[in-house]
């Protein structure tokens, strides 16, 4: 080969690859397809690929605290309930549920794979979009875990974490702490049971319907009482290194914890895990609702509790649980005004033991 | 140079590119923040700042019409009414509107700039996702026009247009189809041109407000009196080259026009562009509600429809206008039969005059 002609291979080598790079940065459309680039969030970082944690429950059954110490550690980012996130999955099961409507939907095109595109993308642009960003994301909606089955094909690398909670405790704070709850009549412990029963029915299918690699059942009154062990089986599930900081998220609430001051549970996961609320329920509930415990709340069985004991044996606390709850019994004003500082609304916060 | 170094070079370029190709594709997402790659729909090529179209107007307007004629265009592509559309904006609207609400999302980090990533998201995988693709994709869902502002600002590159039609008309049509529309009243005639009022108000503001770069309003009466003159002034205002086959949309239905058998207007955009259905309401409008029409929808006026005309003078139609309606009225048969093979329901289609 003369010389001039290996000058050509060069020129030739370098304008090949500038064409070549300048026409891929503009492939055509088609040849992007199989991809899926689209689900992407404002920043670029998260698809409906990424592996998104959904933490749910029925309201009062320790969620808060759950995303709270999942928050501690320093991979996770939570965040504050988004609202929205519940709201859009109900409004898709509302179109989904008249068969007219859905009719409709499909004869203008807008089937399944358009809504679940449009949906999954609304909601990867509020996760990632309303918080701090972290390697893994979660979000925290109690009544997201109805739609777990939905959610975990939208998501195809989410991992569901569902709180289950003693519905005796959680009927007694929904009500003594009157939460506005849809379908709960805040004058009727039974009634309030028996949505409690319904509701966490559902999510308790939803979530063995899954399967248990991506949906781990929590029990509120095994976590007060054993953190470490019941974090450590929670970080492996979600395959995430283990951190100490999660037993100790109080340390970091207004730092790596962002809390709302109009969440109901916010006075309550400033201080440490404690016992305080595990059996704060008993005596509080009407004769004639405990006698029929068993056949107003079935779930309370299936789920482990035993529905004649006022309070049954949860089991015994960890040394560094009980440590902690010394702690708020003997510091209970510091406490107290620590909770009231971060909601601004003495009212909503309990006094001082 | 020895023969040897230029073969270095060669080698080094050819890596050289090989790693930079490689590389580039998987660029931290850090260092694609600011190019907002975010909403980008299924298929990869419609962003939030991609030129949708968005037509709009109170139903019975023709707004069907218009996207017919605009389907009817090589370069555009509108397609069925998407029913979600216009629902995701009245939530995010209720949300906006109880400020108890907003201070919630607020505190819970779900602002404007959140919602609004989420929401467009959300329209560009349906709007994308729902039918054919195209150069320029555009949306007709009647009711979205009422958000014109919002949306202009979440698609800084859309355009609007706004179908404008004598109220008379349209609520005669509203009436004597029994066209369901919250709010309306189907049984009274005097209350529908109050809620006719209402609506074509905040649409003609929307309008006004993002001005006349964003938002065109087209007179239907003008746009069947004048097809060609009006789509010329229309693609004008669209940036998109003029082509004659917006004149003959009737040619191309269940072709390149999709058509929903579930939407009311289905069987008569069928049929060619004809002047039937300019004057049918005169006669038909109560004595009390004919004598009060200036005082019961004052927008009557605002947008140029003389109130004490029975029927108003709309001007004189084009011959091309003429030769279609009189093949209508000469072949109706056929038309019907066509009409009737698309929506699959008699009862739905106009007997042949």
């Amino acid at each position: 080969m003369g010389v001039r002609l290996r000058y050509i291979i060069v020129a030739a080598t370098v304008l090949f690859v500038i064409f070549y790079f300048y026409t891929s940065s503009k492939l055509p459309p088609e040849q992007t397809q199989g991809i899926i680039q689209p689900i992407v969030s404002h920043d670029g970082r998260f698809t409906h690929e990424s592996p998104f944690i959904f933490i749910g429950g029925i309201p009062r059954s320790g969620t808060t605290l759950m995303r709270a110490m999942l928050d501690a550690h320093p991979l996770i980012r939570c965040g504050e309930e988004t609202r929205v996130i519940p709201r859009i999955l109900a409004l898709r099961a509302q179109w989904k549920k008249s068969d007219r409507e859905w009719k409709r939907l499909q004869e203008a095109g807008v089937n399944d794979q358009v809504i679940n595109a449009a949906i999954s993308s609304f909601i990867v642009q509020v996760i990632a979009g309303h918080g701090a960003p972290a390697p893994r994301l979660c979000n925290k909606d109690p009544f997201t875990l109805k739609s777990t089955v939905y959610l975990s094909e939208i998501f195809p690398n989410s991992k569901f974490i569902l709180m289950i909670r003693d519905g005796r405790a959680t009927v007694h704070s929904i009500i003594s702490r009157q939460v506005t709850i849809t379908g709960f009549n805040l004058n009727d412990f039974r009634q309030c049971l028996t949505k409690w029963n319904a509701g966490i029915s559902v999510m308790y299918e939803q979530c063995n319907e899954v399967g248990p690699s991506r949906c781990l059942m929590v029990n509120y009154e095994q976590l007060v009482l054993h953190p470490e062990l019941e974090m450590k089986k929670l970080l492996d599930f979600l395959e995430v290194p283990w951190n100490s900081s999660v037993l100790h998220h109080e340390a970091l609430i207004g730092k790596d914890i962002s809390l709302s001051k109009t969440e109901r549970s916010t006075d309550q996961v400033v201080k440490p895990v404690n016992l305080d609320a595990l059996t704060k329920w008993v005596g509080h509930i009407p004769e004639d609702v405990v006698a029929d415990m068993a056949s107003i709340a079935p779930m309370l069985e299936v789920l482990g509790y035993d529905p004649h004991g006022n309070p049954p044996n949860y089991g015994k606390p960890d040394d560094i649980v009980i440590k902690k709850t010394k702690d708020i019994h003997e510091n209970g004003e510091e406490w107290y005004k620590k909770a009231v500082a971060v909601v601004n609304d003495p009212s909503r916060v309990d006094k001082p033991v």
